[in-house]
């Protein structure tokens, strides 16, 4: 499994800067490669590490013109041409063989596709619908009336609340919980009422979720993900929220109920949307926001509550101003004779 | 499944506006409301659906007064009389038939109570004791020693450490872990001693916790959620708190070791609560907000630090007047012929 | 199970106040102690209790110089010596005996070392090595390639993603996910690309993880957690991270990908780190903060952003001195005769 850079170039559509005819055998990080490996950087505070590296060849932005002496292939986007080749220097694990384990309890009714993988001690309920080609890992729970498309996988320990309705090729992680009640609870006089969550989640083509994920079934219509888009670990989505396609919601973000995210839409780490609002497409939101009303198309907002991020950083160098302007109001005083 | 608007007011206690003879086949959310369907108006942003809207009915506040062509059927609480209805046209699914599924692993000496259900490949330690009518999904973990009261609900994978108490008619959320080990770690030197962590969870009747959270059991004592508390997905409860009854915790919300919740709180969303405090009845806690002091009952704070939310909303505008004093301080200056 | 005070204070290495003479038959925290109790003061909050306790026995800082009725054991570290007498008082249950459940689906190639246990419906796929003493919870998932050393402890539906390596005397809480894929997306045009993730998750040993945490692989390298590191319920450590030995990360905190924290840190709840930062040996990083630069050893911060938490504190302290300001100038105004 070599390359020479020649050929790498060819593949990721690079130009070549140094011996094209570099053998490449390994890939690696740029702080840990070693002799014949290939490596990238993706993000400036690594560049550092390019006079030290070992690595052979360094895939780097197609404006890049720092000397090194690995060979340089100059890309558009390092990072996803670095992806390409790390897809192909390491190989996915084989596909496990189509199967079903024999200890795993599936309703005599379910309906499993061609080439379906059933892990062992999973539980799927009557009135399920399976696709072709669909992995389904170990110990995972399927209710009754769930749909899943083609091509998806469900990682161990996922679990699908009833009629639940997954597209193709959506990948699930372990330990997400898909369906559960949307919070619905209303207070009356001493005690609280729950208002029945009777909708259900709708998942849409080449989804991903994470870990550890909670997403709720909506309380009369559907809670809906839009294809493409990709959440990360210990994500909360409320019920009735809608999130458009190829949105980015990092880890520990919540999206509160009856929200609805248009798309292309960057949510980043523990960032808090409100319910209610509505996010226009391709707006992105920073780490730790705390949105508190809708947001226009394309905005960049942070802060808590957030604001327009030009706005948030003038109001950080604001705050930081006040001894300065403490000062100059003291000298004024001075002058005056004032206190 | 129909009924009249007329006979819809009676059951909600509500008065009619329009003609009450109108007939309701259908429910639906006021904005993908069909004709014959019957909808609500709970949120004042959704008003400007009203006019639009083919649903037949609607239900409004009681002090409502827009001209609308649908029936309107005026209440106090339109999303409590909605909730009715919702579980009229859209009754809840069957109970499962009590029985215990063949390869659920139970200990000999587990007592088990009159109709209860037990799903497929549960496990149940020794010693363990559920009352009548309880339900446990497919794949729960009960440990040793634990006690579940009448008409209880464990969702799929939920895990019960040792010794967990758990009332009559709690419903528990899928993933969600109760009873590991508090966080009793202390720094000693160059090393971290751990605490032993001997309590238990004691949680009372008619309590809901969602998906995916964490609930300590005590170092000494015991972790106690009051009756009739609601918890949302995702959120964190640490070794000792007490959490009085009626209380609402949001998603992703977290109380630190040994705090103590009076009844009648609110925590929104992503709100974290220090350890040792005390927040009195029905203090409500605004969304992200990090309380690191005792509260009062009543008090309504938001903010980081947390404070009263007047005057947490006070800082936020002194804050944006920083330019203005900037200016008023320059005029005077120029005025002064300083600098 | 009694013993003296004189005992008590020879085990902890501790001086006695009153009568050692006393005789110790339980334990318990300060509120709620009986007659014959042992209990401490851990934090100067509780003082107060000092004078109503019904405790025989209080384990109190060695400087501490208030009258009490209760015999008093003074120690350096109360907490710590507190923890060691609730092991005696209240040992921990029995280690389950060894053996392997008969329902636990076991590839044959497993290898494991002696005396482990293996619970009920537990998964272990092939190529995986076990070493001696370990506890393997039920319904554990353990995929292909994994290696775990002696005497650690998987809890009841803990997930382990191909290939991830557990040291010894590791314990794992129930809902934990070790070594899902990195959130590895990058926007391409109207898309989002995937870049593979192939790297492991390596756990030192003596390391414990709460419940319900996500823990991803590495993309290329390995996501690594050193040494007796002590993680929280629902923390999520983000692909590539590199945490030093003996920190503490409490709950609901987060650690993005590429960040690398050095040893004996310490990171209170629900702070963010955000990517490809480096963190200094033995900081601090307090509750909620949002840490988005490197930060130096033994720093302490808080805040969002995150800065020194002397300047966080000085900078709420500006904050709320603004209407003072404004007063200020308005006094400056009306002498100058201003608007």
């Amino acid at each position: 499994m070599t390359l020479t850079v020649a050929q790498i170039a060819t593949l990721v559509n690079g130009h070549v800067t140094g011996d094209p005819d570099t053998v490449i055998t390994g890939i690696s990080e740029i702080q840990s490669a070693q002799a014949g490996d290939l490596t990238f950087l993706g993000n400036p505070k690594y560049t550092k590490y390019l006079t030290q590296t070992r690595a052979a060849a360094v895939i780097v932005p197609s404006n890049f013109n720092i000397a090194a002496t690995a060979a340089l292939i100059l890309v558009d986007n390092p990072i996803i041409a670095f992806g390409s080749m790390l897809a192909y220097f390491r190989p996915a694990p084989d596909r496990p063989a189509p199967g079903i384990d024999p200890t795993a309890v599936i309703a005599p009714d379910v309906h499993l596709g061609e080439d379906v993988v059933i892990g062992p001690l999973v539980v799927i309920e009557p009135d399920v619908c399976i696709g072709k080609g669909v992995i389904i890992g170990a110990q995972v729970f399927i209710g009754r009336g769930v749909r899943i498309g083609n091509d998806s996988t469900l990682d161990p320990h996922v679990t699908l609340y009833p009629q639940t309705q997954i597209g193709n090729r959506v990948h699930i992680y372990s330990g997400t919980v898909v369906g559960s009640d949307g919070f619905g609870f209303i207070r009356q006089k001493e005690t609280i009422v729950k208002i029945p969550q009777t909708g259900r989640v709708i998942i849409d083509d080449e989804v991903e979720i994470g870990a550890n994920c909670a997403i709720d079934r909506g309380t009369l219509g559907d809670t809906h993900i839009g294809q493409g888009t990709k959440i990360d670990n210990l994500v909360q989505i409320a019920h009735n929220v809608k999130i458009g396609p190829y949105c980015i919601l990092a880890g520990q973000s919540g999206v509160a109920g009856s929200s609805s995210l248009e798309g292309g839409i960057t949510v980043a780490g523990q960032v808090g949307i409100s319910g209610h609002l509505h996010i226009g497409a391709n707006a992105i939101i920073a780490a730790q926001s705390g949105v508190s009303k809708d947001e226009a198309p394309g905005t960049v907002v942070s802060g808590y509550p957030a604001q327009p991020h030009n706005d948030a950083r003038k109001e950080i160098a604001n705050i930081r101003s006040i001894p300065e302007l403490r000062q100059r109001i003291k000298s004024i005083e001075d002058k005056l004779g004032i206190k």
